[in-house]
């Protein structure tokens, strides 16, 4: 079990707020008006109330010219009009005035309540309203006239804003179904759905009346009321309120009362079914019952609010209350329901043991097999075309890094050429075979650094590599076939947060470290002359005395001043570059003849660059400037335009600085092997047996790498449709082993910082969205050719070799230290960390620290930091390749906290342990504090979404 | 005229927004309640309300373990308690519910009120609140000895948490008086000014109660009430609030609302000054007449709202309205008032013509004088100790930076010891003499351009500088004399924002031009070596062939391989360093012996490196991280900071970078020449006469740096107590100039940026604030000590050379261009270039924009965009002498502006020109649609205070 907030990815589509019902249904029986749309409401085909826009037409200039002008609306949040700015405010949380809803009650309860009005136009509408017995018929008329007044928009459309006069009275209402020009251009059109309502609010000061007229409408049938609403959408409802000139803005603040009350889903609900005033003044009771105070005297009524980032779900308001026991009411939901709606943990069907062997593979491919078809054609959608190149792009990148890592990592029994090929087979096979096809593979870190320390071991021992390797391959992939068989994957219940963050910073920290320690073996490599020391001098010395003069003379003319002081008869050396020395006969003698002078430097700008480069453009995306197309670009792109850079300045520069070694033919990159590994070579035959022992490791790390992604790519927040398949997928990781064993090839396991950015480019989202509402979430297209066609072009590329070798290794190193630094900034453990520096008063407003005592929470950070100083360390001595049971340990570790943490705490900190959750008690997760009770105070904020633990950028 | 916001510095202490008035006054004539404390309240001796603190005391535990636990307190803002985490929230903005304040109305409407209550203890006030008939004397001892029980607080103290349980009852109330230790201890105490006092709100469910209980009490005397309060304060108000238990948390939401109320000021006026429960009834009346509601559904109510950055001004809210006709009143104070009671531009007596020669002078000497001896005795204070650190060190990295550029645009005429000892000398005298002593005297910018220009000139026509700037010296101290005699400073007035911003935006941009350009000479100085390049090759040839052999073979060693292969017999040159060989009487052949290489891109490094530590230090005030005495120093210190980082990086590879060159001895930089310039050299004598050309655009130039500098620095936002003194400065200026000019040290006139920096930490805040609240700006030390010893001790560092030597040139040149973009990035033109790149969605919700039309705002943006392009192109060509004719023009720009732009596009976009202001009647200046009356929106906003323009890092 766990608190709702922390599995929830719940973005509800504002629309779905509104509350839904028939028409006609009696009251407290109706469906939720919260149901989402995949359950409740659609499945029962029951209408939703549309949504509504509602717009504000001011009567302004009295007493000189009177002309309406739209001086407000709203969907969601409010947008004002700026008359001087010529334009509309950003869209904000609408803000009233306590006594102007006061005073709207008490207009409405004296005025005129149309329901269900017949009108069917405009005209029609203005003679209802208009009928009433405090205004003399001469009055009626001039009233009549105003009403029709085409009202001003500012409408923002491309081309020139319209701006008419108010000279331009409407006459006739005959064409008022058609909407005009300048209202289909309007570009708030688009952000609305298919069936939008609009809600007029006419409010204004009028000296010709002597009392206050209130009109609130109705329609039985929406009528389109020509240039009223500046969108063309029939209207639903119809608010009047005018009077003599008050002090103040009363009549605007009134309307802007009215726009709001008829923004809010629960008033709307119950105005669309109130049969009459009462009902209508009732719902006004109730929204008032549940009004936010601000004090006057902390808070600034003008200051705008940005919209909040998530709506407060509509079942946590309070139910409305029936005045007559017979109004209408919109039922709400239980919560607890909707808790566990969704819960990953009320053991998912993937995770449960069947308890025979294979079983659970069994299952998966029986789950996803009826998806198979739809897994191609789900792909039919512009959307997977960008994503194809994005995760192309990125997919080569990770290739080309961990291809030349891999190369320097066995000293090149393995390379570039490789890792593309393999990364393409195992890949492209991946996708058509497994449980989650969005998962792509990658050769990672710890797998990476487990081949280095094997590579190490079987040169100390003069193994023959690539056979060893074959049989630990072999090996790792029959104990693999064990756990699967075994459906060991349903232990992965035991990997909470606390194994996923010390796993991923494990894999972050060997990401930086290797790529300063790489920078820095560069400056090694090409060292820095300083003044003074003996790296000095270079000279051509040719081996036959005397007989080199022709030649010497040949060159003079560059070095005439050396030339004037020189005995020449003596000389048998010159100054030629060592290159052209020995073109011609001669040695380069000196020891700056082999040094090649600037490199270290540019080499460490080149890095920087990269790796500043990189994170700017990441954060282009939450920049203020350029167009959204823009930033989404350049920031998805990040790493591919720093390498661009980068090779940019290196080859403007044209320095020798070491670039990417790259083979030109399609062969293996050890000279003389084939492209199948022999199974011996040269090591002895007990040595395939003995490869067992570090395939177990192997086996383990391969294990926990492969499941903990699996884990994050198949969380609930995704919204994932088809299925995960944790057997099917480890299965293939099996099967793939024993391939790229034999083949030569780098081993591969889901990766998942690439494969969330394969997910995050396959994001569905609603299209019309309200101003100042975020777009919501529907969920992936989940589907298999994106990522097959993303391995079958990797596979095409293993031909860009020519280009490839321009790229400078310091440049691959700067995005190794960025993708670093991103994957370990995105965990929550870096969070705590992080507050170990903060002074109490400045930390963030966290949950986790409303909850458990900060002395609690710093206790949490110690452990996890000792366990990864620990791992660390195993890493780094002898015993390294023990460090897959080490990480293994981190679970025991979690295990044993459960003695030093409450599960309350450890709640928040971490998740719970699966027969731990058993065994608490539904009510015993409130904090300790039993009489507390301010849980309500926050609990709000648990149904935020929950963004992916590990959203760190693609490469 | 101006509007408002556009000139104060408006930050009130928000206790001094509590209302004043004598608790006799008759209603609507007590002072203001907003009143400044310079002039109402303190000027008329009138006690103010003393600041209040509420805590909010809770029964919790019911029906098992009865215990008051504080759960909330309040100055301004709310602190909740978290009862899980064991701390306090960060302040926020409180919000209530709407029924709850309803509920409390009526609570107290049937509840006992006790206003002036006689009651010393607390003792005898629960023996107050408990006298109600509807209790049993049963009953009421046991709510006596409830009321008495001692509460638990979370005190946050440097101590172990005190954590009471709830088993020690408080029997007797004899020592109330004495307050507790941890009451002592406590942290909060220091942040309430003396004077406050305590209201305390008990609420709770109680189950023996078989009616709600409600008490409302103010006390006659502030009492110590014991351990009831956290903070040992005397209480002023108590109010009771208990009832049978209720659904949700009733009571909790009731104290809450009491609690806020009490916060409210205009309730806190009204409620100390109620004489019966109408009148406490109609001031919480008053209150909800104020409230901001938002609507439920677009605003969660459990979300917390950070507080605003400033508190609405109290005389924006509405009067209270007298209930019964003879309520207390809290009198409002007129706007108009407000608005121009600091308004720079109803001429200040500094800016006003007398109309006789030296008249402005003359005035400034009667004003300042008097203030002299205050202005030795209000530095004794310890933050002019500090503020002398930091402007030191700024001034000497200052003095450095120009001098090093200074020695490079005369070629060495002048150099780092003169610019040393001008500074010293010219800033010493300055702040002896001058009308506003917080101005520090710099070098500048357009200066330093216009005497590269004269010294370029003079150098085409092998004039002798010295002499020749002499003479231009003189010339331009006697035109700036005729600019005092004249009182041309009352000019000044024009100088609007579009003057100040094209100005320092030109500056800016020299900064970053010649930062980069310098930085890119050097790659020039120290080539860098490209593969294949000639610059390759060096070696050591012995003149006397054959007789050097005993030395080769010494070096042998050194190169085993070498020597393997060579003929030692013929071999005439050997591989020692070049010093080395010429050392031994070699001579060292070969291009690369004169290149140092490395140099280029590791000078690079060290100016990208302190660019962007300096940067990145700057940021760190606003970060969460540390305490905010580490951030201060780090910012306030970053580019001393970048600057030693540098020389450390520099140092510790120990490579030939370019240095700072510091003379030895004190000495003048250019060989042969006496301190004091010959009066003609060998220039000949009618050159004298014609330095005054080139000594009248001087003067402009100089008029202009000065007098817009003075202009910022004298901003009515700074609160400066002790007046200008514009003629008074430019006279000293004019002085300096001849000094300095006969010393040949550089031209000196006031700095902006350092000066805002020395006003910067002189500031005098409010010490005692609120939870939430900034503290708030009361003025600046206004004295002439801090100057005077900086500038001393800038003198004494003269003899720090050895140590100055020690600094590369590329880390000064990245200190130079994070003073340009630091300072560009500072202006408010620099903020609309940036709108041109936003898409209007993502633009601020700056006021400009809601008051000018975008399209217009960009023209003006482009307008200013083609001077600052234009005065660019002047610089740069031949012409480059007349550009402060052309810096002038930018007031001729401006004023041709009025006949593109409308005056209240000028008004918000800029400032008017003076004679514009008069002829712009008071109401004109409303927005053009004379109907919007949409000022109201968001005339609160343009209260706020306004950053200072330029308000740029120091250095």
């Amino acid at each position: 079990m766990k608190l709702p907030g922390q599995e929830e990815f719940d973005v509800r589509n504002a629309y779905e707020n509104v509350p839904t019902g028939r028409l006609d249904s009696d009251p407290g029986s109706g469906p939720s008006p919260d149901g989402s749309p995949d359950t409740d409401s659609q499945g029962l085909g029951v209408p939703k109330d549309p949504p509504l826009f509602i717009q504000l037409n001011e009567l302004l200039g009295w007493p000189q010219v009177l002309e309406w002008r739209e001086t407000g609306r709203w969907v969601l949040f409010e947008e004002k009009l700026e008359i001087g700015g010529r334009r509309w405010s950003a869209p904000h949380v609408p803000t009233l005035a306590l006594p102007s809803l006061h005073k709207l009650r008490s207009l409405l309860a004296e005025g005129l309540i149309l329901l269900d009005c017949p009108a069917q136009s405009l005209l029609e509408l203005v003679e209802q309203v208009t009928r009433v017995e405090s205004l003399s018929p001469e009055l009626r008329g001039q009233l009549q006239s105003l009403l029709l007044q085409r009202p001003q928009h500012l409408i923002q459309t491309t081309g020139p804003r319209p701006c008419w006069g108010s000279a331009h009275p409407r006459e006739s209402s005959h064409d008022e179904d058609a909407p005009l020009k300048e209202q289909r251009q309007n570009a708030l059109r688009q952000k609305l759905p298919p069936g939008a309502e609009a809600g007029a609010v006419l409010a204004g000061e009028l000296g010709f009346l002597a009392q206050p007229l209130g009109a609130f409408v109705r329609l039985r049938d929406p009528v389109m009321l020509g240039s009223l609403i500046e969108v063309p959408l029939p209207s639903r409802f119809f608010c009047l309120l005018l009077g003599p000139p008050t002090l103040g803005r009363s009549y605007h603040e009134m309307g802007r009362a009215v726009a709001v009350l008829l923004s809010d889903p629960q008033f709307q609900w119950s105005v669309r079914r109130a049969s009459n005033l009462h009902d209508v003044v009732a719902a006004l009771d109730a929204f008032l019952e549940e009004v936010t105070v601000l004090p006057p005297g902390r808070w600034d009524p003008t200051s705008r609010i940005p919209p909040p980032k998530c709506l407060p779900s509509p079942h946590k308001r309070l139910p409305l209350q029936m005045q007559e026991g017979k109004g209408p009411s919109a039922p709400r939901r239980a919560p607890a329901e909707d808790r566990h709606s969704h819960s990953p943990h009320t053991p998912s069907p993937e995770l449960q043991r069947t308890g025979r062997l294979f079983g659970g593979l069994v299952q998966d491919v029986r789950r996803k097999a009826p998806w198979y078809p739809s897994d191609f054609l789900d792909a039919l959608h512009p959307q997977c075309f960008s994503a194809v190149l994005y995760i192309y792009l990125a997919t080569i990148t990770n290739a080309i890094t961990f291809g030349g890592l891999l190369g320097e990592a066995t000293n090149g029994a393995q390379g570039v050429l490789e890792s593309f090929l393999g990364t393409a087979v195992a890949g492209a096979a991946f996708c058509l075979m497994a449980g989650q096809p969005l998962t792509i593979l990658s050769s990672t870190g710890p797998v990476l650094v487990f081949e280095r320390l094997l590579f190490n071991f079987s040169r100390d021992y003069s193994l023959d590599y690539l056979p060893f390797r074959l049989w630990v391959g072999i090996w790792v992939a029959t104990f693999c076939l064990v756990l699967v068989a075994t459906e060991a994957s349903v232990l992965v219940r035991y990997f909470t947060r606390f194994t996923e963050e010390g796993f991923c910073a494990l894999i972050s920290l060997i990401f930086i470290y290797d790529a300063v320690g790489k920078m820095l073996s560069l400056t090694r490599a090409y060292p820095i002359q300083r003044p003074g020391s003996p790296a000095y001098g270079c000279f051509c010395q040719y081996p036959d005395p005397g007989g080199n003069e022709s030649q010497w003379t040949r060159t003079k003319p560059k070095e005439t001043d050396d030339l004037l002081s020189m005995d020449l008869g003596l000389v048998n050396a010159s100054l030629l570059p060592p290159s052209e020395c020995v073109r011609r006969g001669g040695h380069p003698r000196g020891p700056s003849c082999h040094t090649v002078p600037d490199i270290a430097f540019f080499s460490l700008l080149l890095f920087l660059t990269s790796f500043l480069f990189a994170t700017a453009l990441k954060h282009v995306k939450t920049s203020r400037f350029f167009p959204s197309v823009v930033r989404k670009v350049l920031s998805d792109f990040s790493s591919v335009l720093a390498i661009l850079l980068g090779c940019g300045l290196d080859a403007s520069l044209g320095l020798a600085t070491p670039k990417l070694t790259v083979p030109r033919e399609f062969k293996p990159t050890l000279p003389g092997r084939d492209w199948l590994v022999s199974s011996f070579g040269t090591n002895p035959w007990w040595l395939s047996v003995a490869a067992a022992l570090p395939a177990l490791l192997l086996s383990i790390l391969i294990f926990m790498d492969q499941q903990i992604t699996a884990v994050i790519l198949n969380r609930a927040e995704y919204r994932l449709r088809k299925g995960a398949g944790f057997h099917l997928d480890f299965f293939c990781v099996a099967l793939l082993m024993l391939l790229t064993s034999a083949l030569g090839l780098p081993w591969y396991v889901s990766a998942t910082v690439i494969s969330l950015a394969h997910m995050d480019s396959l994001r569905r989202e609603s299209r019309a969205c309200a101003p100042g509402e975020p777009p919501s979430f529907l969920g992936i297209r989940e589907q298999r050719l994106t990522g097959l066609v993303v391995f079958i072009l990797t596979g095409i590329s293993i031909f860009l070799a020519p280009v490839l070798k321009f790229i400078p290794m310091p440049v691959l190193y700067g995005i190794f230290l960025y993708m670093g630094v991103a994957a370990i900034s995105s965990i929550q453990f870096t969070k705590r960390v992080q507050l170990l520096l903060m002074p109490a008063k400045h930390q963030p407003d966290l949950l986790l620290l409303r909850h458990v005592p900060l002395s609690r929470v710093h206790l949490f950070t110690a452990i996890q930091l000792a366990c990864l100083g620990l791992l660390w360390i195993v890493k780094s001595t002898p015993a390294a390749i023990i460090f897959p049971i080490m990480l293994l340990g981190l679970v025991g570790v979690r295990k044993a906290l459960e003695w030093v943490f409450s599960p309350q705490e450890l709640l928040w900190l971490d998740e719970l342990l699966p027969e731990k959750e058993r065994s608490i008690p539904e009510k015993g997760l409130e904090p300790e504090c039993s009489f507390s009770g301010s849980d309500s105070e926050d609990s709000e904020l648990m149904y935020q979404p929950k963004a992916p633990e590990i959203n760190i950028s693609v490469n």
